[in-house]
């Protein structure tokens, strides 16, 4: 099968480079970029170059141009590209290819709340009313015929894998407070000074936080998604989240600390036993989820893997839910291969490591 | 001024050696080790041995035993041992000294707790029932008339300091949930796995969460004594607090991102200027002590300094509190350089640093 | 294939779980250690449990005795065990095993230069004779016929895939001055002070440096051997090696850059032309080798591959060789998976990953 | 004493604002941006806002133009601007102060060599020529006099300090071979994709190797005209030297490992005493300087001081020489400060540390 990368010299689409380069179901990978067609991956991307060499069967791989690429009739086409971008750039696409979208752009249909968090107005309502919100353990069977999957936010994937479950069975928790760490290459590949090595390393702190990042609202319309479809009511607001995201000094990596009450009636179902069979229910045949009672996972246990690990702890009626991903991997890329797999029916971890490496 | 340091090959003792060799007030320092006396500072400490002997007025300064150090009439005793160990040992410094102690043993009065917190009784009741607690801004005048202060613990004073002026004015506020993340020297110089750079780098999450921390209880008793101070009422259980450490991959620093609930028929009181009055009027003397509202400061901020920086942010009626330390400085070696200043009437500043270094 | 790692819970343990955990040929992994037989893989490395449980379709792996490991028959034996014990240790497996030893029990055959740089003889001279040094790319052929292989040093990979063919060509070189820089993991996993996260970070320095590093003598004999290998004679002493290396921030990672002078009457033939004809000799069917002019490589360019890059600068007649490969990975545990391949013949790259991680 | 800092907004500017917040003769500081004149230095620089605002005794201390800044007329002016700009743009400060230029542009008189370092013509070949270069150790004398002080760079500091007395004694010393390592500040506060934390973490590399750097021909300046002060001839190209700089990832910190032979007819004479009593000669008063036989300076010993620690090892006629500076401190900043100490006749340690932060 041939993919496209959309955006490959940004650093979601240089792990796309390396997870197609590995990939069984891939032939050939067209590596696109808008502002530097014409350059040699080798000098992109000196790391990855030989892999992409060695799949395309040729000495020098070149980066080509959007209208090349769409020449080329891609099967699918990841679109790494900046939000509002993304929705500009991917129309000639839908011909040939299902397009994976790691933008923000699909993600939310709602315009109001779209204009809210991104300053404007979504480019294309239509397309965006297509997508399919590819949270691939939740979505998986609206994903098989997907033609456009809008692919996640890496602190929605790692808040949401948790939570879905325990709201869609206790319901209303009031107020849900999510404190998330993430490592630097969330904020993508963008040479500005808050971004430097000097500025990060040996540094951490909290940024927008509460209600005030974008992610809060992609997050909440899926608690709110996730309640209405269980039947449970969250009252006239939906779900009261905050959300504080955290830069820390890792290249990768997410961590999420969640706290709520499950409601008074339903106090004496929430034990460990209880919140072990929910998984298993939910995530019993997803292999890139695994879950313990008592235990917190660190972020290195899924670097550079697609995995999601999930821990909790009960105090009252209280649920402390912990949850860690590569915000790269299943925060990003992996996710979006994922996707790949899930819609061409290819196994589901195909060219996806399951393992973090040390 | 002759200043004792027991254990000073400790990270703690490492950076008092640093404070005390910079200090106007102090003519003499005894660098005390049990396991390493008689060996050069120069080889225990290559950093700081060229301030140490300047300030010694010697080519080679050597670790003394405690014996030696006891007979050596210190008039300050910086204790800057292991918990369990400090109660043992410091006994003979009374005589001639002013003891600072910076492990946990005089910091939790009531035996019950401390049990459940230190898995034993406290060694030294007699003492502990005399310690002051040590939180400069908020004991200062206690601290002026105390022979044994207890140093608090990072976590305490990074929880504390923004914490107590608003549970003093608004009293009951439900459930406090308290996030941080701490550089890994809180830990201590200890040579287990967990500590090691290939295990802590590149990575991070969370651990003892909840109510399980040590430093839980210690932050509680002292929200509850503020409160029952200011004539507030918590309630039977008194505060009611969820406080979750996060390991992040930093040497030195500390960041608490608390989130709580004022009562209702107070919502209207919580503004940006009432809690920058607030602050005012408890830390407006205070150098150490910096806010703002809606900023949130990072680590870096206060990086070897002995600052503490507080921002917040109200959402309706839950106020947002954000804070940060360095947690060898102001959560260690140089609030007790401070308590030393205000104990023996020296400028609060003295041999402190108010800037964070870049 | 049944392949047992002794030493499983080392660092070079820790990465063969997962290179076997992926490998096409391998059927079961028969996970060993001494010390925590009986444990679960996932109390030990909670970041690749998920891959040996799906390798062995269990849900509990358990580390095993040495004996009960002998009793299981591997076919092939990884002993990634601390120098001086591996020789001790490996004995039993020879009875059906190959056995690929990470150790330096089985480099140095002169058991005088093994003395000098272990401080002891060799435990097994026996093993050690018979023994090939298990540099891929040099020693194919020997390594095809080898039941004994010593995998070599992550210094000596580094230094001498770039200077072997340089030194079969150029003979004699006078001094070669090669400086290395080392992730911490290449210190092994060991609970010691020097290892800490807080000593390491914001930290770098030389250390054993000149002639006073083990690996020294490694390098030198290969050198000489392979000069003499050439028909160069580099005079009674040998090849005049100064290595020093360095250790830095980093997990992983290792970069070496050399210096040494041609000599005068070849100097014509020094241009980048003849290097790069040199390397495509001898690496140009080497799947993991890739070198440039001019170009300096990155350590992250192989981060987790199996890979070396090489680069170099000529000024007059002196050369300039710049390597990078990953300590853990070509520098042990994936060079050791590469001998496996090499000597099964398996295709050399199965298991092993080309590109470096972002 | 009243002190301008154009670029304050840069690194070394930082750090500047940091040492004069804290020295005890400056009264008065004037922060100076081109770009961001009229911001506070609370937007700019949160770590050391309350630094500065206590030593101007205001609460909203604001950057100012640089006509601002020289119709101030300070009495000292330190020029933290980047290379090429800084000769441009420090003229009218000469009228009343003395100026201490951290840039490169008055460092190389020989304006063939400025030019193939710098791309262009010196642009003030008269300041230039006035210039005297302030590596106070070595220079102390006209320092004292001079009203144009160029501080060195920092590669040329850690470098030169060992090397120079070394030189002076042993003349003709064939090729030196110097390889650095370096913290990521060093490159600046540029926001350019190089300098990125997600770029740099977990990497290290060479660049600029050989004789391409533009601190080679700086170095080489200076062991040149130390050598010809010394009455020593290194014939008619002068010091052979091979410095290659690499990147590692550290905030701040520079470790230097040079290598030389010492003339045949000479080697006698190096033993560790006769190092040892050669350093003492030059250095023996200079409080910012030690050094050891057989030790391996880290550059955690000098991390935020302004001193610098050297390290060496013998064998055979071949010295090795270990030094470590912090880039920012003694290899920028510091320096300055310490030049300003000199000319103006203050202890030449004010406002300077002399210890190593943990």
């Amino acid at each position: 099968m041939k993919a496209a990368i959309l955006g490959a010299t940004g650093y979601t689409g240089m792990i796309l480079l390396r997870l197609l380069s590995d990939h069984p179901e891939i032939d050939e990978i067209i590596a696109v970029s808008s502002t530097r067609a014409g350059k040699s991956i080798k000098e992109i991307d000196p790391g990855v170059y030989t892999a992409v060499e060695k799949k395309m069967q040729s000495t020098d791989v070149k980066l080509v141009s959007v209208d090349e690429a769409a020449a080329m009739n891609p099967e699918v086409t990841f679109a790494a590209l900046p939000h509002l971008e993304s929705a500009k750039i991917c129309g000639p696409f839908f011909e040939t290819s299902v397009v994976i979208d790691l933008s923000a752009d699909f993600r939310i249909k709602d315009p109001v709340i779209f204009e809210k968090a991104y300053g404007q107005k979504p480019e294309r309502q239509d397309l965006l009313d297509a997508a399919v919100y590819g949270l691939c353990e939740i979505y998986r069977s609206d994903i098989k015929k997907a033609n456009l999957i809008s692919n996640p936010g890496c602190y929605p994937t790692a808040t949401l894998l948790p939570l879905i479950p325990v709201i869609q069975k206790f319901g209303a928790c009031g107020k849900i407070v999510a404190n998330a760490m993430s490592g630097i290459s969330g904020a993508g590949k963008k040479a500005v000074f808050n971004n430097l090595f000097v500025e990060r390393t040996e540094n951490c702190g909290a940024y927008a936080p509460g209600k005030s990042h974008r992610h809060q609202p992609e997050i909440k319309k899926e608690l709110d998604a996730a309640a209405s479809a269980a039947g449970k009511d969250l009252g006239a607001e939906g779900a009261n989240l905050f959300f504080t995201p955290h830069l820390v000094p890792l290249k990768r990596g997410m961590e999420i600390t969640t706290i709520l009450d499950v409601p008074e009636d339903m106090a004496a179902g929430l034990t460990d036993e209880a919140i072990d069979a929910l998984y298993t229910e939910y995530y019993g045949n997803s292999p890139f989820v695994a879950w313990d009672a008592n235990r917190f996972p660190q972020s290195r246990d899924v670097w550079a893997a697609n995995s999601c690990r999930i821990g909790w702890r009960i105090e009252g009626r209280s649920l402390m839910l912990f949850s860690t991903i590569d915000n790269l991997v299943k925060g990003a890329s992996g996710q979006a291969v994922q996707n790949m797999n899930i819609r061409f029916g290819f196994d589901e971890t195909a060219g996806l490591r399951i393992y973090g490496e040390l």
